[in-house]
């Protein structure tokens, strides 16, 4: 199968950039309050979450196109479940000029919720790994999720 | 500034892939029903929108924080919109086996309101991109989700 | 069974408010920029949304927990579609200072969308009425949203 | 100013209800698996959270209508945390028929960080309270929402 193009944009020093992770990356980098060591910590972080939520979205519906979906509707809803708690955190950290205490704490606490809906959801997802690709690839998802999360909590209590 | 590095994960088949777009991409095909022909324009959409939402959101905030951030209501709130609009753009598609007429052409209504969000959002952060590099990537974002839409919609119509 | 008391509170005259919608309506009046005659349409129009959303989910997961879960694929996903819409309208009216001629054709696009998304999802439920309570529910609110949604577009043409 | 009517609806016994909120009530109650328990305090929080999240979005778009915008950084910024925090929260709790130990410490998880965005926000907006309408609006609002979120915490751990 042909492997689809990826977006290609000429970057502002007129290299070419390969595609929109590198938008999130410079838009972080060029908040007036970047936040200054996070920074890239933070960027893995929205944008493994934001990635994560699309995946575990199409991986419920995947599920529920199974032929024996009715035996699926644990997975269904932790998928459900990690995409609504990904989507959430992406967007706190987009935020990034708000860095008072309690932002961050709020940010903490986003963090081990995500880190804690995509380790139940890439358990749940790993028992069926082996019969539906779709939930191999969600349960990898989420385990990179995971990582950049719990990377970024470290960052945050740092 | 050293670059960060992206996520490396063994493909299936023991190549390395580089980031999540294949993450996206892997998943929309193990999908038991994949949108055969809309497949890839359907990836890039859905991969364009969930990134604008994160950019969209980012813009909004950096303009929130810039010294002048009276005079750019207009543009914060057009990013938030954009974002919201994204959001949902991606959402839906996500939801990859869901595909008699009339979702068809619900997914077809957010792709028409997608192009809008994106255009009026470029536009107004063109306006500032000389002065703020964060509206001259978003606008770029902007455009380029904007483009993926279009292919969506033509995907959808054809 | 009992009725679960609402909350209660004190309004800013000392009369006493009965629910949370009054805090929505008095907010929206209380914007520095309020929409003065779509005021009490937008106001019904971001409530029936808000809640439609709530209810639609709900009803998503209720038909996930149906024995027969896998004849209602079909159902699910009108449901998760239509409290995805539901949820980015409600959004979008709530930025209520938001009112150059470009937010409100976006505004009235997504009130077309939410009329399309509640209609088919009403439809769908309305289907499996009597068997299922929470069809009967759902199909319900959906058109009470659709029913606002329609208001509002009228209102945002005249 | 005249009041604006809510929506009168027919309950399934023929008396008549007045609000949306019966809607939410009911679809929780005909859920196949309702929350036995904990089924009134969890439609209070979701249906407190869902009107949160429309509060605090209506709040910081009127700060950013006000002269000062400018001054209103921090208010604006607890009010899209805040909003994007209940609005997850709602939407966990929608799945009313997931039950299991991990799923209902998500939910114990998505209260906590609830009741701390709810606080953090009523105390800023309390600190405008004075000044601006929609500032004590939101700030009573928080308050209301943090309370049903702490009565949903003490239920899931009873």
């Amino acid at each position: 199968m042909a492997c689809v193009p990826r977006f290609r944009i000429l970057d502002h020093d007129g290299s070419e950039t390969d595609d929109t992770m590198d938008m999130l990356r410079k838009i972080l980098r060029a908040h007036p309050h970047p936040a200054s060591d996070a920074g890239d910590v933070a960027l893995e972080c929205a944008y493994a979450a934001a990635q994560c939520a699309e995946v575990c979205s199409t991986c419920a519906d995947a599920c529920l196109s199974e032929p024996h979906a009715a035996k699926l509707t644990e997975c269904i809803r932790l998928n459900q479940d990690c995409a609504d708690v990904c989507d959430v955190t992406a967007r706190l950290i987009a935020r990034a000029g708000h860095r008072d205490r309690e932002t961050l704490d709020g940010l903490l606490r986003a963090c081990v919720a995500c880190v804690a809906a995509c380790r139940a959801c890439a358990e749940e997802c790993g028992r069926h790994a082996e019969d539906m690709e779709h939930c191999a690839i969600c349960a990898d998802m989420c385990r990179q999720c995971e990582e950049a999360c719990l990377s970024m909590q470290r960052a945050l209590v740092a």
